[in-house]
């Protein structure tokens, strides 16, 4: 669906001036492999479990043009992230701005090519994002335009560009104290990530299927748990993942520098210990050789925080599944039984992953 | 109409985090310092074209808050053109970018302050943009969702980006050919500025009157001609232009080494002196030294291309006056007498303009 809805916009531009098709085509590849597609299965969860009895009704098209939207955003959100970030891949390629930039440079063409490649990704997310909203507006009319459907979409977009600004400003101006940065990381966290991956594309799709309040909130709470269990599962992951599986370098975040929920709380249990403290704050973001990032990984890895992380995404775990089944407990159908199955497999997927 | 909507997506970010407020602030301080205003009044005069009788009816608040989010989409194209270009001012104030830089190196925040206002810079168009198909979807609402409105919203954002990307590329990849070179300059003009300044304003405002096909016709008609007119004007004080009048260095699109039509038509005047076009060339986009520019202001003063130029926004602007003219003629009120009056005068202000 996304892939025919993307080839009609490549038309467009191509009309504008056929060798614009070749950026298109960029965008288009890049959406096309991939990565997890959580967001458009939780949105067509959120509609399935609004429907009543125990079967999988098929998804309306307006729903799948709805789920499709949100892979536009993430590919907005993705190619202006790794700009900010300065990332030179994602998804084991190199990022859009990389991968212009080679081609400006293997064509010889005149200027900066670091800048033209920033420039063309920049201006390709924007047109995923101008996209992504024409996309949903068409969903939300074949479905009949269910209100509070537009209210959630609005939310969704405010929050994440909100929780990047923010992540941005808390890198730069980081609390010296590690309670207060902790607590920040962690709203960056509920915002940028965990509302947009899990609550809100869950909530969209009840709400394009008209839900009552208690479904949409039953929905929410679980989305809220599991998307916070997902982005301390990346804190993890970013520090300790097996760069062969996650196709992230060893010990990422670090590197980048990354305020992490992991980070703040490592930073916290070492209060006592201000040298190792130091060290730490001193590496973070600006160690590049393997010896030091495996020595910063290990400081990290000797704190309590990775088993305070672990214990916490238990806890969000269960939370998070517990709220579906109240839910579900003597209203039949508010969630109905096979979505509650397979948004606990879900749950499983987002917080036990290793990449 | 639109500080009010601003001050409604304030609040909601706020609520995310206190210290987002600022960032919000910066946006609509940027909005409300503002530009000519030609997009929302030519969606106005769109709407009133329309409208039958000779009187100017009330504009209804949806044909406001449409036009406002044209001033929405602006800012988002300003403040990422502005990153593209690297331009250190705007509408005589420090760009977006800039002046986040700023703040950043003032308050001794961490990081490098040049990326980290970039970065802002970046998200804060992203909420722009976002932010006007919410109120574009508004107002839309409002009017009843006539068709071909949503249609009209959907080219012009396309057809904006696409013209960026495409001026991007020229840019980079110029033709040796003066005269591909300026088919290309003139293919950016006409939708990286054309269509999305005026063409596509009218078109809007008529279409959000259920507007039949002549009248759109004859608006659009006027409208390529008078935005093809607006931009050969912009490449004239581009190079010519008084800074004290135009807030811009002089000869800014020299230094910038911008792919205009004045440009492309003075090379092609210098095709038959080879040393003064390779002086030319070499200079552009490289000098910076005053003593220079005006070397390059003289080499293009020298060719007929200003004289060409305006001879062609000559020809443009009584195009686009017959163009109303013509679909006035036999069919009363298909554009009405005070549109067809002010349409007249909105022409000249845009294509007789010294800033």
């Amino acid at each position: 669906m996304l892939s025919a809805e993307l080839a009609v916009r490549r038309t467009e531009v191509a009309a504008i001036d056929a060798r614009l098709g070749s950026d298109v085509d960029r965008l288009i590849g890049y959406i096309s492999t991939g990565g997890k597609r959580l967001r458009p299965q939780f949105l067509c969860w959120g509609w399935l479990a609004a429907q009543d009895g125990t079967d999988h009704p098929e998804l309306p098209a307006g729903v799948i043009k709805a789920a499709a939207a949100l892979e536009l955003i993430q590919a907005c959100a993705l190619i202006h992230d790794d700009i900010i970030d300065r990332s030179d891949t994602r998804r084991g390629q190199p990022s859009v701005h990389r991968s212009v930039e080679k081609m400006h440079a293997g064509n010889g063409w005149s200027g900066d090519s670091a800048h033209f490649g920033v420039s063309a990704a920049l201006l390709l997310g924007d047109l995923a994002l101008a996209w992504a909203d024409d996309l949903f507006a068409d969903g939300l009319a074949e479905l009949g335009r269910p209100a509070g459907a537009m209210r959630a979409w609005r939310a969704m977009r405010t929050e994440v560009l909100a929780g990047q600004l923010l992540d941005l400003r808390i890198s730069a101006d980081e609390s010296p104290d590690p309670a207060i940065a902790a607590a920040d990381a962690m709203v960056v966290n509920r915002y940028k990530t965990a509302a947009y991956t899990v609550e809100r594309p869950l909530h969209l799709g009840a709400a394009l299927a008209n839900a009552g309040e208690p479904t949409i909130d039953a929905l929410r709470a679980y989305g809220k748990a599991i998307g916070i269990g997902f982005q301390l599962r990346d804190d993890l992951l970013g520090v300790f993942g097996d760069p062969a599986v996650t196709g992230k370098p060893a010990g990422g975040d670090l590197i980048e520098g990354k305020r992490t929920v992991l980070l703040a709380m490592a930073r916290s249990a070492l209060i006592d210990q201000p040298d190792l403290l130091a060290e730490l704050d001193q590496g973070v973001g600006t160690a590049m050789a393997p010896d030091q990032v495996d020595r910063l990984t290990a400081l990290v890895a000797g704190t309590t925080a990775p088993a305070e992380v672990e214990a916490r995404i238990a806890e969000l775990f269960a939370a998070g599944v517990a709220a579906l089944e109240v839910a579900d407990d003597g209203r039949k159908n508010l969630v109905n039984a096979g979505a509650t199955a397979n948004l606990q497999r879900l749950a499983l997927a987002a917080t036990a992953r290793d990449r």
